[in-house]
């Protein structure tokens, strides 16, 4: 007999049907024992009777099963149907009770437990859900840019040059050389516009970040793009308007039971996202907290929130972008805006009052990068296979990215970033 | 106005249009210059005639440009069309000669100046079609097994744990204690087939590998597919084979151009791929070249391309699965024939009498794991967080894993893996 998932019951009512997955929960009443099953697409009810009762009885909670039985419609079980007159065939028994109790309908453990055994945490329904919205999500993201000419590409993750500044870098021995994990594609992106124009990654990227918050990670999964021939970076805020609109539209289409199960509507993304300046918004901040911020580089974390709640009630918009930014708080590759050198042609999106992207328009001229290096005093010489590039001729180009994981906590609203991993890297974490 | 893409000017004939782009090539004549450019899409060719001339002349190979002109029909132009009365602006100008020659129909380099001039040499028309059929294949992979119901994970690659032997491991220094780059995600793989049944990952693998070879790299993408609720790997051989053949069609679909350019037909993969058992292989090879080969635990490049010939004259199959491999040379997580302890339920796939994938059913009984650690005199400490799914309860599982510039290089008939590699790593290469 071929296996039906628990989802696909409701079309086999009155059938014969084979079920497989772990036994998620037990409930022994006096007469019958109500048996939940647990498989990819959700949980199914089995009403055991009579002789079974005493074998079912002594499985143990993630007990891996065969259940054959018949498909009813009943008043009282989840989802008005349920599987009765079974029988069982043990495909694997556990060793002992899981370390995580499964057949709650939230995890009562504390988060450390939770993450120590990620293995069973993750069986949870409520907890497997994120990572489906998560694979909706990237899979949103690359579906809508490869409909706008984007190619997928696969860089490097082990680089003699680390691409941002020296700082939160992992090092390691490279057959008897320094090497360095990529803390983003981004000089790769950039040099690979020269050969597609437009291009993607979805990959990991390291930081040796020795903060130990409920927002970092020593290892992420970063969401990229980077485009040519842009007039500016108002040119890569439309793409990444569509990116994100693709992300959520595909939450919808891709998991939508997970969407269900944690109570979601993924995010509405406006036609236009709502733009506001970096000294508008701070002249603002300060005209209604009476707080002095003119003058800051960055918005503080609480500077954010309030621009967030701006955004919201003046806009109805959970997105805001947020332009010129200071040069001076930017990589040394963001090309400034000519009209006003001491800002830069980059933005920042905030999704519900947090920064969710960062993304700009990119130098394109040698003579320029040369400046900038110069400038910053950074030596060209461990940049030069990068440099190479530029020298042979780019167009104005920029982009943009996003951490998935960070995605995925902003749109179900976890608290801990960790929660959206499903094996977090941190300081003090490197298992499972 | 708008700029068109090179492929998009047979729709726009008598049209005046903009073109936007690199110089590929410039013909001097007579009385006119033929301008090659390049985009995205491919080339176009502009013809420049009178006064515009003596800038033209002057831009060097490589010169980002928009061109405005006129689409007309043109018998001797490739294609069949080309842009007249051009005007040019220069977007951005190289500061001199490029260190590889684009123009070329293919690159007359060798392949160490290609690699060290990376961002120039990918530039080329087929260099970089080589990655349209990557970028297709991976695409093809992803939305194969997502419409198999398997989900899409990310898992860590900075880990505590070796994944495979001791041998050919990165370590590094993470906050203070040893940790390791991924060598593959198979353990996280099984576990998560505890969470989702159905789980691929397309991310980059890490092997510190010492041999310098045309096949060998310290960084590739694989592809990996992991499954649970199976009979035996003849499962996981029905997906492989699914996967496969999503591949195959996805060149054609996303990246037809790419592979025109190339002159290459995507392998057809037959509806039931051709299977042999190991034993019944070697003996079949004894026989028709007097080799000994009965007895040894592998089998040599030289058998597998017999096999492949095999394959071919008897079934009509590029593709070839060999099965039955001894359980010595196979990993110790490797499930074994019940009928047949000594021999392994997994399998290697041959294409063109290459192996292009490994894989088979796992043990998921923890006592299993127990048992076959001890058998080998592994100790079983540093997998405990591995080994914390089995005593949880783990159906039947197996998968595969598909090195994505392997399958490339074998499509494209590329005779060294670097070049299906954007930028490759391996004992002496560490840039761009």
């Amino acid at each position: 007999m071929e296996r039906v998932l628990s989802s696909e019951l409701p079309a086999h009512v009155g059938e014969r049907v084979k079920l497989a997955g772990w036994l998620h929960h037990q409930r022994q009443m006096r007469s019958f024992i109500f048996v939940v099953m647990r498989d990819r697409a959700g949980l199914a009810q089995v009403v055991v009777e009579g002789p079974p009762m005493g074998e079912v009885a002594g499985f143990l909670p993630e007990t891996v099963l065969e259940v054959e039985g018949r498909v009813v419609p009943s008043a009282q079980a989840p989802g008005g149907i349920e599987v009765v007159e079974p029988s069982f065939r043990v495909l694997s028994a556990p060793t002992g009770l899981p370390a995580v109790e499964l057949f709650r309908p939230s995890l009562k453990e504390q988060l450390p437990t939770i993450l120590d055994n990620a293995s069973i945490a993750l069986r949870h329904p409520r907890q497997r859900a994120a990572f489906s919205i998560a694979a909706a999500s990237a899979a949103g993201f690359r579906s809508t840019l490869d409909d706008l000419g984007f190619t997928e590409i696969h860089t490097p993750k082990l680089v003699g040059t680390a691409t941002e500044s020296g700082a939160n870098v992992f090092q390691l021995d490279y057959f008897g050389r320094p090497a360095y994990l990529a803390q983003s594609p981004q000089f790769y992106k950039q040099m690979l516009v020269g050969v597609f124009e437009r291009v993607y990654e979805v990959g990991p990227v390291f930081r040796a970040e020795p903060h130990d918050t409920v927002r970092h990670l020593a290892e992420y999964t970063s969401l990229d793009a980077e485009m040519g021939f842009i007039e500016d970076h108002h040119t890569v805020m439309a793409v990444a308007r569509e990116a994100v609109a693709g992300m959520s539209t595909a939450i919808t289409e891709r998991a939508g039971p997970a969407a269900a199960l944690l109570g979601l509507t993924p995010p509405h993304v406006p036609e236009v996202i709502p733009e506001v300046d970096f000294t508008e918004a701070q002249t603002m901040i300060e005209a209604a907290t009476g707080e002095r911020v003119l003058g800051e580089l960055d918005l503080a974390p609480a500077h954010e929130r309030w621009l967030g709640d701006w955004a919201l009630h003046t806009h109805g918009s959970d997105f805001l972008f947020v332009t010129g930014y200071p040069m001076a708080k930017r990589p040394f590759y963001t090309h400034p805006d000519p009209t006003r050198p001491s800002v830069s042609n980059s933005f920042d999106l905030l999704f519900r009052g947090l920064e969710l992207m960062t993304g700009g328009q990119r130098l394109h001229r040698y003579e320029d990068y040369i400046a900038a290096l110069a400038e910053r005093q950074q030596a060209t010489e461990p940049l030069e296979t990068y440099l190479q590039a530029f020298r042979a001729g780019m167009p104005p180009h920029g982009g943009f990215a996003i951490g998935l994981e960070r995605w995925t906590a902003r749109v179900t609203g976890a608290a801990n970033i960790r929660e959206t991993t499903l094996f977090p890297r941190d300081l003090n974490r490197l298992a499972p």
